[in-house]
């Protein structure tokens, strides 16, 4: 079947939906070159948030930038991570005194081009810190570090690195309780369907039939948890005991949990999943404090899910909850 | 190939994914057996505006409850319409001085039981006026009530009505301004790859693979505009000539023009989609004075996208960006 997706030349996917983004949302984001940056900037005197990553898991990453969470966006092409001068140009772009957190996803690409950025920004004199997701634990959370992607959870985490950012803390206090999060957060993505690459039309993450994949990653990596397709619940339970099985979590503990997407899954389907979720924390005396479900950092169209779950203190709660204005995420 | 969702039993899909929209959602909505309400009920002095329609849609419609927006949503089975009863009980359970706002789509059994309930209530002394959608112009615009179907416009007329009515509108104008913007709206809808029923797992709305339908309906009714895949730029150019051919705008005309994803078409697609209705705009000297992009009102996993656009004027614009807090649109 050829690839039925709505664009034009291949090579214009990423200026031509940078373009869409500024039009939908040109009340909260601008563009700078292929960067996206908030439309009414923060004061100077508040830390800044960078991040970068390929485009094509839209709303992530660039939706996420405006009021209460990032402040710039460097966008590479589909899947694909941005050059390490365009990052560096985002970072000095961005200066300031109260300093800034970048925040890189794990994956080689934006490992390479984030850690070059920083040594050269550094050596130009940009106060800048950085904090690297890692949250998968398909291959468990003991796993090399280069097996352990960075997934859906940089968006709760960008909510709490802007929310210490809008509230003044320093530079020091904000890659803390960043970094608390980021310790504190487990995802793991299960797959039953495959997506096509807009500008090639590979076909990625391809599972039998009756089968789905617990641990695929966001590109169509494989996980190696084939397995029979199972209900909802079911579903649910495996991937919740997976997640639990890697926290220091137990009764009377507040836990967020995030059902996020991948595309051709339903939001439909993903209320099901949380639903589930929900009752098997009741059943550990764990309360589920905060969650979210929706599609925020999605795989094209490809059908299956993203469950992170995070351990939340006092601190984490007030910053979730903090306002943010985002094309991705609103909260008043 | 079998259906791969997540769910459970069929007969649990409805009471279960409002079971989780009141996990993910708790803060903003509650449920009242299968009528989704808000949290924070608005004050009794202002008008209320109550929706009825099947779920599988998500978010839409119960996912625009909330402050600024809608005031109950009736929910039906799947891509099926409550019955007479549960929407005389909503109505009567919400009956106010102020009045009340029902907002009907137009599809056979939404018309029935809204009618219906709409007598009933109003034999009860209940104070209720009712505006149908009908935008949907794939038979034209001049077609027969009956093949009028209402679509994605609902979702920013209950913005303009949920404003209308939180500014303290008296029902006469509420419903004045409501049927105003819901003459002025125009939707055409476009598939490219089906949906699954997920209660029966039937297949709806299959299409050729070189091919696309424009005209498609919300549950996979045909609408007879079977044409060979286009661009992206190319497809909103064919969809925006036969919006825009029923509608009286032009030069210096201010616009509103929404691209609500079916389900497996990606935010990337809708937003090069938009990108290009501006375009198109832009060269006939109309102002594309506000827009949104995302998924609103899915069709299950469909592929495709419905385009709405409306004429504007400044009291539309106000009530258009005036605050709102539901689960599927938070303005600040």
């Amino acid at each position: 079947m050829p690839m039925k997706k709505f664009i034009n030349a291949p090579e214009n996917l990423t200026p031509e939906l940078l373009e869409g983004f500024a039009v939908a949302f040109g009340h909260k984001i601008a563009l700078q070159g292929k960067t996206v940056v908030r439309a009414k900037p923060k004061s100077t005197d508040k830390v800044a948030i960078v991040t970068l990553g390929g485009a094509g898991h839209e709303p992530a990453l660039s939706g996420f930038v405006g009021e209460g969470m990032l402040d710039a966006s460097v966008v590479g092409d589909i899947f694909a991570a941005p050059g390490a001068p365009a990052v560096v140009q985002a970072l000095t772009a961005i200066k300031r005194d109260a300093g800034t957190l970048l925040v890189i996803l794990n994956h080689p690409g934006d490992v390479l081009a984030g850690n070059m950025a920083f040594e050269m920004a550094t050596g130009q004199g940009v106060n800048v810190q950085k904090v690297l997701t890692h949250e998968d634990i398909s291959a468990g959370h003991d796993a090399p570090m280069e097996n352990r992607r960075g997934l859906v959870g940089c968006v709760p985490l960008y909510k709490i690195a802007g929310a210490a950012a809008e509230a003044g803390k320093g530079l020091d206090e904000v890659v803390a309780v960043t970094q608390r999060f980021n310790e504190n957060m487990r995802t793991l993505a299960v797959a039953v369907t495959p997506a096509t690459h807009p500008a090639n039309a590979a076909v990625i993450g391809e599972i039998a039939d009756d089968e789905m994949e617990v641990g695929m990653g966001q590109h169509g990596e494989g996980g190696g948890g084939i397995m029979k397709l199972a209900t909802a619940d079911e579903t649910a339970r495996i991937m919740l005991d997976k997640l639990l099985n890697t926290m220091d979590v137990g009764p009377g503990d507040k836990m967020f949990a995030m059902i996020n997407g991948s595309g051709a899954t339903t939001m439909m389907e993903q209320l099901i999943v949380l639903r589930a979720v929900k009752k098997l924390l009741d059943a550990k005396g764990i309360e589920l404090a905060r969650s979210m479900a929706g599609e925020f950092l999605t795989v094209q169209e490809m059908g299956g899910f993203q469950m992170c779950v995070a351990k939340l203190d006092d601190e984490l709660i007030e910053l979730y909850d903090a306002p943010c204005d985002t094309p991705g995420l609103t909260v008043k």
